[in-house]
């Protein structure tokens, strides 16, 4: 690791600490060092608070002057409620400034570089680049697309399956497994799961950890086939929201909204119209979705191109059989070329089982 | 890691780096320590030739007297032709023995540590013992139930697939996994696949490694569909084996013959029978099986209880489809409970793929 890589480190951790409490506003972290001390740093904390760059340039103060400052984003070139980052940067007498990832939104990427090379300081970029773009990596697509970040979370065998031909899904994984989906569930701003899984299981789709925020409940159920006793419905512990089609019934749809539930009435035919559900969502400001369907609902959000992430925990076991659900059903590809591959994979350990994570790659069609 | 663990740690290496060379009989180190400097160490290195504690006993010479000898498998008691191990133990004058694993035959397992207890030498056993017992798992089969060690192996996708629904399977795994498993080819006795696959991709099944050794090929094919014209009869490479049943066509078989392959009637009605087969193997002094069958034929391997480990390349990529096939086909588990358990599990990266190796935990039936 070398001197550059080593501060902007300091700079992603004391970011990452900020997890969760700086919604709507990305991580960012920052360092100074002048004559090989850090000087200051700073994160950016809280929505309407400072920038991680002024925390980091109040706490050095005159010290600042002549140093380099480490920045996980490009420092901002808009008139904030702490004036632009860039022109803060220049007037506290920066030598230099290092900088992990370029500001997300393309159109206006680059700016706040550009005010700090036109102030004659030296400017480094992609230091750590990968890392302050996955830290964020919900709302980088967020704040580009207004769609929220799709993360595919399932459980399964080394076969790829979810559940025996029976049905029986209890347990795949184990339960250290299983606590880190309550902290997923937590993490996301909604959970997606196909109105079988709601028939089949009854679940609570709830993150059942301490202090655990719950995700909004999203429903795909293109007739409303969603009984009225379930608990999504009746248990008030976090809103329900359904999709549904024009097939849907409607006394059913006036029953689910005297209960509480919102109904989406969406443009598909035979089923929800993914792509538009989708858009909701973002309009509604769900960010993130993590979506733990059953193999066909995965699968058509993979044929869509809608999966950004996926999270796979295997469970050392074999179930077998040809008729045993796999996470992936559907049609699947034709050939091996078609097959979708995943990039910047990792493969850990959690519990007696293991967690894959990776991003699917979507070749141009 | 401590003092014990060591040097049987270096006992291990000794014996793992002589891989290969000391068929029938398995590998094994030894080190010899007196006032904790090491003055002796060997390793078994060929049949016939003298056992490891014989080797790590002429090197200390005198020295050895008063000193603790690690052994990583249970010194004999047998009178073979460097006299039993135990007894040159004695005779040496050591005060110690550490031992990794008993011996695996279970009728003689502990009579060389009762002549060292007797002769006043204090013995403590099972330091490493699991690293030990793995390192000879063909061995310590073989040698108790006469059957060969079969190592189930198969490219797979995230989602369990070993091909696409239109039988699409170049390829799965990348240009390193696929090196990894010529090297599994070579250290195996017999590699076994199904005639559909032999039908199918025409394979040569060896191992194109330097200086690879091929294995005995084996095909299951219950009537014979073998073509005269595939590779495996007519290439000459290796030896190939034709297991079959009464259902076999006469004509077909005297062929075979002719061209080379030696053809094996079992008592099977519809397939081939497993156990039997795997018993004629034995007692043809075939000690170890690669197993690289379809869907089919690996999902009643694993019914049978005939697989010994499990071999996964995992490629970061999703085929998905109801319709292609997975590792393992058949009827499967019919409730979680009666899903098949992996222990001693481990997962590597293989380049861009990863490594799963596990063995299966068979419960009572």
């Amino acid at each position: 690791m070398n001197e550059h890589e080593h501060y902007m480190r300091l700079a992603l951790d004391n970011a990452r600490a900020m997890k969760g409490q700086t919604d709507p506003n990305p991580l960012v972290g920052s360092v100074i060092v002048n004559d090989s001390r850090i000087v200051g740093f700073g994160a950016h904390m809280k929505a309407g608070e400072p920038h991680a760059e002024i925390h980091a340039l109040r706490m050095a103060g005159e010290k600042a002057r002549g140093g380099t400052i480490y920045v996980t984003l490009e420092p901002c070139s808009h008139h904030g409620r702490t004036g632009p980052c860039a022109e803060a940067i220049v007037q506290a007498g920066l030598k230099k400034v290092v900088v992990a990832a370029l500001d997300p939104n393309p159109l206006v990427a680059g700016r706040g570089i550009e005010i700090l090379r036109n102030a004659g300081i030296e400017v480094e970029t992609g230091i750590l680049e990968e890392e302050s773009r996955r830290m964020n990596e919900v709302f980088n697509k967020y704040i580009v697309s207004k769609l929220p970040f799709v993360t595919l979370k399932s459980a399964v065998t080394l076969d790829g399956k979810i559940a025996t031909a029976s049905s029986d899904s209890k347990w795949i994984t184990s339960e250290a497994a299983r606590r880190e989906v309550h902290e997923m569930r937590n993490e996301n701003s909604g959970i997606l799961v196909g109105v079988s899984t709601v028939i089949h299981d009854d679940p609570e789709l709830t993150s059942r950890i301490p202090n655990g925020r719950n995700p909004i409940r999203i429903i795909l159920d293109s007739t409303l086939r969603i009984p009225l006793a379930a608990k999504v419905v009746t248990d008030g512990q976090a809103p329900t929201w359904v999709f549904t089609t024009e097939r849907h019934d409607t006394d059913k749809r006036h029953a689910l909204e005297t209960a509480g539930v919102k109904v989406f009435v969406t443009k598909g035919e035979q089923h929800v119209d993914l792509q538009e559900a989708m858009e909701i969502l973002g309009q509604s400001f769900v960010s993130s979705v993590l979506l733990e369907g059953g193999g066909e609902i995965n699968a058509a959000f993979l044929e869509q191109r809608l999966i950004d992430k996926l999270v796979l925990y295997i469970a050392p076991k074999a179930i077998g059989g040809k008729l045993a659900p796999s996470f992936l059903e559907g049609v699947g590809a034709e050939k091996m070329k078609d097959a979708i591959e995943f990039t910047d994979v990792s493969m850990t350990q959690a519990g007696k089982d293991f967690k894959f994570t990776g991003y699917p790659v979507y070749r141009e069609a």
